[in-house]
């Protein structure tokens, strides 16, 4: 058996029949790959005794990560079936008992004797903590292979595996197998070019792997180092990270997890700055984006969606003769647009979108695509032209990015290279 | 062996790792189960031999839909594995070869050696067609039982799915398993009350069978007819679908998997009326919700995200002294928000929402979630309070949803009840 093998079976009809996506799968997985361990198989099988009897024999791996069918009604038997499978009668945990009755007190519905099945575990399981739900989940262990058994209500799940299972995990890796992982977030360069700029970056310091993955419209680096132990994994990862980041400099627009629109709201809040918005073609994508992120009332002014040329006349003062002679879709026009939200708002910082999304209104020299993305500042108004490719979701997307990005670019030039990413 | 089971493999690193999620699992299931096929395991597996063969092996379904690794790297080892598993050799298919000449003289790249590996098919495949791709999919059949292999890319799955194996798929159903399935999407009503209003609702009607799915802030009815025959199943399902669409009236927005901003659009297009919005804790999702629906500059005239005062006041016309007396978020301020935009934009219908998205923001008897959306139109203008839970994304999309249903009611009475959903 293959000392760092992971194999994931989810349990549940809505899953296999389609009506949700299996995206617990693909979380656990992540996780289980960052911190070392090598999963071999994920398998979705039904609410049926036969069908996870039959998946957890099969299961092959070291470890074997459970999720769903530990909630209080007559469908959740995986309980049931990992005490068969582990041949162990079920006993009753007073202790969590008692946390189910505090819970339901918590909230003010009553307890139903369903919910006392969830107190029920396979005699010998070490039980792991729920503080997101009623039904807790347990670990099976005999000699050196384990089976964790999750809810399938992502959060709980997440919290249960980062909170409980992952350092139970990491302290039974064999020698020499800790990992520690980061991943940076780059816009504006494909796959290849950073490839490129990026080669022998791991020159000279062992274990450690550069990989690259696309999650539109940003290309992720993830940095890869696995060591003795964690101190060890920590510090190579930290030789190649500082590396990499000298070499793509600001092409890196994130870390983790953390989205551009965050990044670009900590630095208005750092700078003091306020921003408005005004667009076309991205329909409102922008200011949503934006107001995604707590507190951005502080930096966010105003927005506004000018689909007709009157608004833009209008509210922007883009004068109808700009337009007539330059077209709606123009660098013109989107300069003008930047420059009058700017104004009219008070803001320091003024955007302007105008562009074809598509799939219709195309016209000569005019292709689906085609966006013009400019921003206004005390300094000036500079403006980028672009050729995106693809449907109106992925010209939507891709223009507020380019517009985020000009945004963090001014933004990191104003006061010398931040810390802040 | 079960005569209507189904079983999906999907072959690939990056989903084992969770770089990916598994939605191509999700679409299948979901395609197969509205044929009549019955699901009973996903599994995922590596681009490994080994692991591969093993999961052919062990794959006890009538029916096996494999995805991935017909791309033309070495990663791709799905075709010879296949021949490996029915013991064939596998052939070069001329017709093939021509069709990826013929597409990469149409794009206009070089044609690499590793794509003549795309030509050759384990001897007796079927080979399924790829308009969209140079990755044909094949079927290999051995007695009543059927491996299908198809490209790992959403969209040239999707397409193979729907043109070549659903209707194979729907011949061999056996007698009296045919079926037809509706999606009807309600909004407003919680599960049980929708529960309530449709019990017996297939009193009288022979393998019929109604469920309910949330897709937040929809509950989706879901309705699956059983027949000897297609045309058995679809009498079956109009039956029973009419009289769901008598007792729930207009709580149903839209049908399968259109979306209540297509209705609205549609709805709109047909009146000739045009429409304008002022959001606030919204944020602009709404304008962007709307602007999604390709088309929808015909009837979108402008939309506003006043994240401050001033910008309200300015733009709106929401008078100062109001907003001091009432507080942003008030009934007195979306309706002058919404009243405002109509005017302004010279729109037949306004919008104005205004509301407190959180986490911050809230104050005493003004909680998270507290959200007002009015509707000004001709005839006079409506507001409704809504007290929403959950985090700031979830008040967004669940503001818009009530902000969009509020146009289509509106828009449905305007000319008695319509045929368009």
């Amino acid at each position: 058996m293959h000392t760092r093998a992971a194999e994931i079976i989810a349990i549940g009809d809505e899953v296999l029949r389609g009506e949700i996506v299996n995206s617990n799968a693909a979380l656990i997985a992540s996780a289980l790959e960052d911190v070392g361990w090598c999963v071999v198989r994920h398998t979705v099988v039904a609410d049926d005794t036969e069908a996870i009897l039959a998946a957890f024999r099969e299961a092959r791996a070291r470890i074997v990560l459970v999720s769903g069918g530990l909630g209080p009604t007559r469908d959740d038997i995986t309980s049931e079936c990992a005490a068969r499978h582990f041949g162990v009668r079920r006993v009753l945990d007073e202790e969590v008992l008692e946390g189910i009755r505090a819970f339901f007190e918590r909230v003010g519905y009553p307890m139903s004797e369903n919910n006392r099945n969830q107190a029920l575990f396979p005699e010998g399981a070490v039980i792991l903590r729920n503080p997101l739900g009623t039904a807790p989940g347990f670990r099976l262990s005999r000699g050196e292979k384990h089976f964790f058994f999750v809810p399938g209500v992502p959060r709980e799940m997440a919290r249960m595996l980062h909170a409980e299972i992952l350092p139970f995990l990491e302290g039974i890796l064999p020698e020499g197998a800790h990992r520690a992982v980061t991943l940076l977030r780059t816009f504006g360069m494909g796959e290849s070019r950073l490839d490129e700029r990026l080669e022998d970056v791991t020159a000279g310091v062992a274990g450690v792997t550069i990989g690259f993955r696309t999650q539109f419209p940003e290309n992720v680096v993830r940095i890869v180092a696995d060591g003795r132990d964690r101190a060890e994994a920590e510090e190579r990862l930290l030789r190649v990270r500082t590396e990499v980041e000298r070499r793509l400099g600001p092409m890196i627009v994130a870390e983790g997890e953390r989205t551009i629109e965050e990044v670009v709201g900590a630095l208005l809040t750092e700078r003091g700055l306020r921003l408005a918005t005004a667009e076309s073609c991205s329909g409102g994508l922008l200011a949503h984006r934006i107001t995604n992120v707590p507190g951005s009332s502080v930096y966010f002014e105003r927005g506004v969606v000018t689909y007709s040329n009157e608004a833009k006349t209008q509210w922007l003062g883009v004068p109808a003769e700009v337009i007539s002679a330059h077209g709606a879709v123009s660098d013109r026009v989107a300069i003008a647009m930047a420059e009058g939200i700017r104004k009219i708002a008070g803001a320091d910082l003024g955007v302007g979108i105008t562009g074809i999304a598509g799939p219709g209104g195309a016209a000569k020299e005019k292709p689906v695509g085609l966006v013009y993305i400019a921003l206004a500042t005390e300094g000036g108004t500079q403006v980028q032209k672009q050729q995106f490719f693809g449907d109106r979701d992925r010209v939507k997307t891709w223009s507020t990015a380019v517009a985020l990005n000009l945004i963090r670019l001014y933004l990191l030039d104003l006061a010398g290279p931040s810390s802040l990413r």
